[in-house]
Order: structure tokens, then C-alpha cells, then sequence
């Protein structure tokens, strides 16, 4: 028996995922500052199969953990711009294209073959991605999260308080704290809006997929039928490392 | 003769307006970290009719401006909740509502008088606020201006460029300093078609005015007919100078 871990290194977390024949058997999710060795020792101790690894990172210093998992399995994947991908990568910069982007896309490709899938992912950043249905990825736009929102504005402004999501809001504030919970959310209701109507406009029927930490809570506040996967990337990137063993044999 | 000096103390910048009978003479607008009072100074000496002012400050250090002010001028204004205003407040925190969106809502029932008026301030911060025809400032929400959406993503972020607005863009970015370019740009102009989209549905005919420093740069980028002025809540500080300079004869 083999299993395969899939790892996303994000700005904000590292999310790791355990996968036998395509069933999602383990999901994790942890801080960057703890312990992460340890962690990943844990998980190898209880999937003692773990065979297969692929590991995609927004950031550049990961070699301890890229080194741990070479060398705890058979075969590993260090996912960049040269790995053999089941999409077509339009990107004029794909060097400098998120690897869970990508592989977000790929995930995309495998839940939807055939269709237009617009995925966004509500992570650190909110990034609004196009999967052509020829299975070509042509581009997509980068904006801030909404925690990334609410932090920027107590940060960069005087007096503006740290506010956070809440489930009710109504349509204006009238304290600063309703004006700016209301205003966050709303701007990220609304921006997300604007691309669906748009994106409908210019491409016909399009499948919509919302992932990332705050993916469930505004696949609630919008009106379009979405489908929700928190672990769309670390779904993408396990159909990426199947790809490649089965090239490989 | 009798001059007017309106002063609105941001987040990022300090701007003044010199008024004569409700017409403009002079406007200023200067960095927060450069020799404040010599340029306070220079505009007394080149306007020496100056006799009433106005402060508006989002910040609470102003103390050497208000005094200057106050020592410069037979009648001087520090604008708060309890100065008299020709609008009603119904903000559940008046004292923690902006001076410059009070200030700004003023200038719009001027500018406007009798109609459902939403402003739009693009600074530091976006203010959308709702000023109704009978005179009322209901609320309104606040969200990241364009400059602190670039900065977030570039502060907030390991990998991500500083970039900055542009003329052109493309609906999608295909790569990273274009997907950040339409990104930010995109979130702002989706997020204020929405809220345009439901004034109108909620309240029926609407006023909009634009102002900020961003304003003229997303007054072309919507559809809807809009009047853009920059100075508007320096407008709206005078309006509010006279009301009190009447209400004391």
C-alpha cells in the first residue's frame, strides 16, 4: 500500500493532507511558527505508507522540510514551474505564478473536466483564477483576504480599531466598528460579484469553486450555486503527484 | 473683508482651503511630516483676510495647529460631535464618526440639497456613506483605500511586489505584478458597483459624489454619472464655518 501526503506552505499556515487512491484519509493544518519537523514526524508515524510526497510553498525557506520528506519517501515533488502539469500554464511569468494557484487550478480541472471554473481562493490573499474549458489556465487577479483587510486598515490608518469577521451585518454601519466590519465584508461580497457577473458575461456557463480559509463563509453570502473545498489546493496538488508517478512508470 | 480657512488633517496628508463668500481662493495640500505651521504661516501671510477656521482631524495630535489657529483667528472651529451641524447625525457613535465624513456629508447636502446623496471618499481609507434627502446621515462602511490594498499585499505577504494603480489594465493579469494591478483595482471598482447597485435598489434615485484623492480615478472607471470633487470635505468644513458664524449674529 501507498500513500501520498500533499503539503501547501502558505503565507499564513501549512496545510498537509494524506491521500490512498484518490480518498483523503488525513487533513492538517498548523501555524508556520510551531514546531513543524515535529509535526510532520507525527504524521509519518501515523501514516507509516506514506510513500509519495509533493510540496508546493508561496514562501522560499523550506528546505528543512523539503529535506525530511526526500528523505522519508520514495518519491518526492518539489512543485515549480518545470513540473509536468495536466493543464496548460498560459502565464506569461509562470515562474512567479503560486504554486497553489496552480494547483489549485489542477483541482479545479479534475472536479469540473471540460468547463470554465472560475476559482478563488480565500486565503492570506484572495486570488480569482480562470481554468478555460480546454483546460488552460490563462490568468487570474491577486487582491487582499479579508483578515489582510480588516489588519490593513487598523495598521496603516490612526485610529481605526483591529475588527474581525462577524456571521450578521447589516447593510451600513453606524459605529465605527459596524463601519467597518460591514465595509470589509462587503467589499469582498461585492468584488467577488463583479467577477462572477463578468466572468458569465465574457465566458457563458462557468462552474465556480471558493477554497481557502474563508471560502465556506462567503460561499454562503453569495447568491451563485458554488461549490465550497476547503482542500481544493492540497487536492489540486495530490492529482499533480498522481500525474507524475503514473508518467514516471 | 472676512476670510475663510477650512483645514482636514488625514490619515496621509493635511489639505487647507482658503474661502471668500463660498467661493474657493486658494487650496494647499501638504504631507503630515513637513514643517506644519511654516506653511500655515505662509498661507496667513499670503491671505492676511483669514479671520475664521475650521480643524477636522482623524488624528488626535494636533494640539500646535489648534492653538496657531486659534491665536491667528477672531473665530476658530474644532470640528467634533458636539459642534452644530445643518445635517442630522444619526450615527449610534458620533464621537467616534470622522470629522471628514461628517465634514464631507455637509458638502453633499449643499451640493445636493433634497436628494438621497452617497459619497464616496477614496483616502488613507474608503468611506461610502449615505446622506438621506431629509438631511440625515444615516452610516455608512469603511473599507482599504487603493494605495493600503497595494501596500497590504506587499507587507502581509512573502513574495508579493509593491505595485501601484495604473491607467491600463487587463479584466486578468497573467502575471504576478499584473495579476496584483487588475486585482486591486477591479476590487475597488466591483466593490462600489455593488454598493451603487443597492443604493439604488433600496432607495431609488441617488446622488453620487466622488472625492479623495482617488476619486477622479474611479469616477472614470464606472458607468454611472458622477460628480468628482476632490475638495469636498474641505467644501463641507466651510459650509459647516458659515452655518456657526450665522447661528452667532
Amino acid at each position: 500500500m501507498t500513500m501520498n501526503l500533499a503539503v501547501d506552505i502558505g503565507n499564513s499556515y501549512i496545510k498537509a493532507a494524506v491521500y490512498h487512491a484518490g480518498e483523503l484519509c488525513g487533513n492538517f493544518r498548523f501555524n508556520k511558527k510551531e514546531g513543524i519537523l515535529k509535526k510532520f514526524e507525527k504524521i509519518f508515524d501515523n501514516y507509516p505508507y506514506i510513500k509519495h510526497a509533493i510540496l508546493s510553498s508561496t514562501a522560499d525557506d523550506v528546505d528543512d522540510i523539503k529535506l525530511f520528506l526526500e528523505e522519508r519517501c520514495t518519491y518526492f515533488i518539489r512543485l515549480d514551474e518545470n513540473t509536468p502539469i495536466p493543464i496548460v500554464n498560459e502565464y506569461a511569468t509562470p515562474e512567479t505564478l503560486g504554486c497553489d494557484r496552480i494547483a489549485a487550478a489542477v483541482g479545479g480541472y479534475y472536479i469540473y473536466p471540460r468547463h470554465n471554473v472560475v476559482i478563488v481562493d480565500f486565503g492570506s490573499a484572495i486570488t480569482i483564477d480562470l481554468l478555460t474549458k480546454d483546460g488552460a489556465f490563462t490568468g487570474g487577479n491577486i487582491s487582499p483576504g479579508l483578515s489582510m483587510r480588516f489588519k490593513a486598515l487598523n495598521t496603516f490608518t490612526d485610529k481605526l480599531p483591529l475588527c474581525e469577521a462577524v456571521e450578521e451585518t447589516e447593510f451600513l454601519g453606524n459605529s465605527t466598528r459596524t463601519a467597518v466590519e460591514s465595509g470589509v465584508i462587503n467589499s469582498v461580497v461585492f468584488e467577488i460579484e463583479g467577477y462572477l457577473k463578468r466572468f458569465e458575461k465574457y465566458y457563458g456557463e462557468i462552474k465556480i469553486l471558493f477554497t481557502g480559509g474563508d471560502g465556506n463563509y462567503f460561499a454562503k453570502r453569495l447568491k451563485n450555486p458554488i461549490f465550497a473545498n476547503c482542500d481544493l489546493v492540497v487536492y489540486g496538488l495530490n492529482q499533480i503527484l498522481e500525474y507524475n508517478v503514473q508518467k514516471r512508470n
